[in-house]
């Protein structure tokens, strides 16, 4: 079975953040696929509707895929994660034959841009090592986090000259000195600055950074870090779920 | 005078990669803003002209800011660069109070993302400083060339978890070990990787990523570098400027 296998990001949220390539390849998909982790609680199917029922042909199909079962404390964890990543697949394979077809035309919309800490394109990989399907893929690059965030607080991320380190909260820690001038973290589910940055340091935040909910907060790492731990418990409470990412700059440049 | 201000990404290129917000934000916009350094040589002024004459009203005005004067070997370096930097903003505080006026609205548009290895904005916080203009300042981010870049190879620029380190050509030699596992490359005039990587390396690059001009190579550093060369020096020969950008990914993964 041949299909083109599209991978759009739809940027960081709202619906006017896509571009005209993405709506372009909106424009003739015959199924959209939706791979179900998590998205639901978190409010990212709603704005994946919104902008499916905006730039989809009228009556577009979304296949919602369910994620497969999974044992959370194999025995040996490499692998149950390729067991795993093969039901998947297989998932997807099935969606693909029944709701696709030979010469159709598949896609899965993508949060921000498909290369920044995105799973779809290693999902493609799986799918396309398989033998009963002919994929040609398309990825079509959108806005990311990192740059809804840098425009929302009207900054550039670097200064002169100076090199940027996108990193996770889980790896904040370990970013080498020298490398650490100005570095946007992202999923980060504790605020991992506050174990690693100086007082002195300028931190610029930003929570559903480019939808209606958007909180900003920025100043000395000293100033406001009690502001924004306050600021992103109560939106956790009272949305239900949380979005955030920062961008961490050293208070002196290094040598 | 009052002035609102637009600072509008407008991709990495091609004409279909500009957002939907990038096309709100032109469409009532009294006078565009051109700042003249190098982009009429590059054909990056050609680019703009065609999303303007497609997004912007009928009509619309494209004010072309030149260089002012600068002494390129001066005594005291920071102070020309101050007084330079003063006089610019001179140049465009004229264009603003004689094209756009008070309560108007102006704009530049900036390649790519504006957050990223870009001056505009730095040249912003010097007009907000002049006490005869009141801006209104709005950033529209837009997608980056090391989307583009990645998006055309069809990849991810991170392995799961690893963080992503953005730098130059003049800085690539300078980025520390263990913050190098992902490097993305811009503004590389020399190919610089050729000092810093090694053969087991891999290397996506691309030039003119996202227009109809683009080059893709990608490969084992020891295997494609010759290739990366004769590539660029042709290109460049032939278009007449040159434009390009790369991932560099180290074999193994740091301990
Ligand atoms: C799985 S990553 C996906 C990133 C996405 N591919 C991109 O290009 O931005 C999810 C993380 O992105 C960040 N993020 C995505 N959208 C965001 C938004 N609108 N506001 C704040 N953070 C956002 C958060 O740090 C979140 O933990
Ligand atoms: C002054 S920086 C501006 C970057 C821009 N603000 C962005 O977000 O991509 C110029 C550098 O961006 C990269 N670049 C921009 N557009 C590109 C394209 N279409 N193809 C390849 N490289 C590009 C090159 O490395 C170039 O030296």
């Amino acid at each position: 079975m041949r299909i083109t296998l599209r991978v759009i990001g739809i940027g960081p949220g709202g619906p006017r953040q896509v571009t005209l390539q993405a709506i372009d390849a909106m424009s003739d998909v015959d199924a959209f696929l939706a791979l179900e982790k998590g998205t639901a609680k978190s409010g990212l199917l709603d704005a994946r509707r919104v902008i499916l029922d905006a730039h989809a042909r009228e009556g577009y199909s979304l296949v919602e895929i369910p994620d497969p079962p999974r044992d959370r404390a194999p025995a040996d964890y490499d692998a149950e994660v390729r067991r795993w990543h093969a039901a998947r697949a297989d998932l997807i394979a099935t969606a693909l034959r029944d709701e696709v077809g030979d010469g159709g035309v598949a896609a899965f919309l993508v949060w921000g841009d498909p290369a920044l800490y995105d799973s779809t394109l290693r999902i493609v990989d799986d799918l396309s090592a398989r033998d009963d399907l002919e994929l040609t893929v398309e990825v079509i690059p959108g806005v990311t986090s990192a740059s809804a965030l840098t425009a929302a607080h009207g900054i550039v991320a670097n200064r002169v000259g100076e090199p940027i380190h996108i990193t996770t909260g889980r790896r904040l820690a370990d970013t080498p000195a020298g490398a650490d001038a100005n570095q946007i973290v992202m999923l980060d589910a504790d605020l991992a600055f506050r174990h690693t940055a100086d007082p002195d340091d300028h931190i610029w935040w930003g929570a559903y950074v480019g939808t209606d909910d958007e909180i900003l907060i920025s100043g000395r790492v000293g100033d406001v870090t009690g502001q924004i731990v306050e600021a992103r418990a109560d939106a956790r409470e009272r949305i239900g779920w949380i979005m955030d990412i920062y961008l961490l700059r050293k208070a002196s440049r290094p040598a």
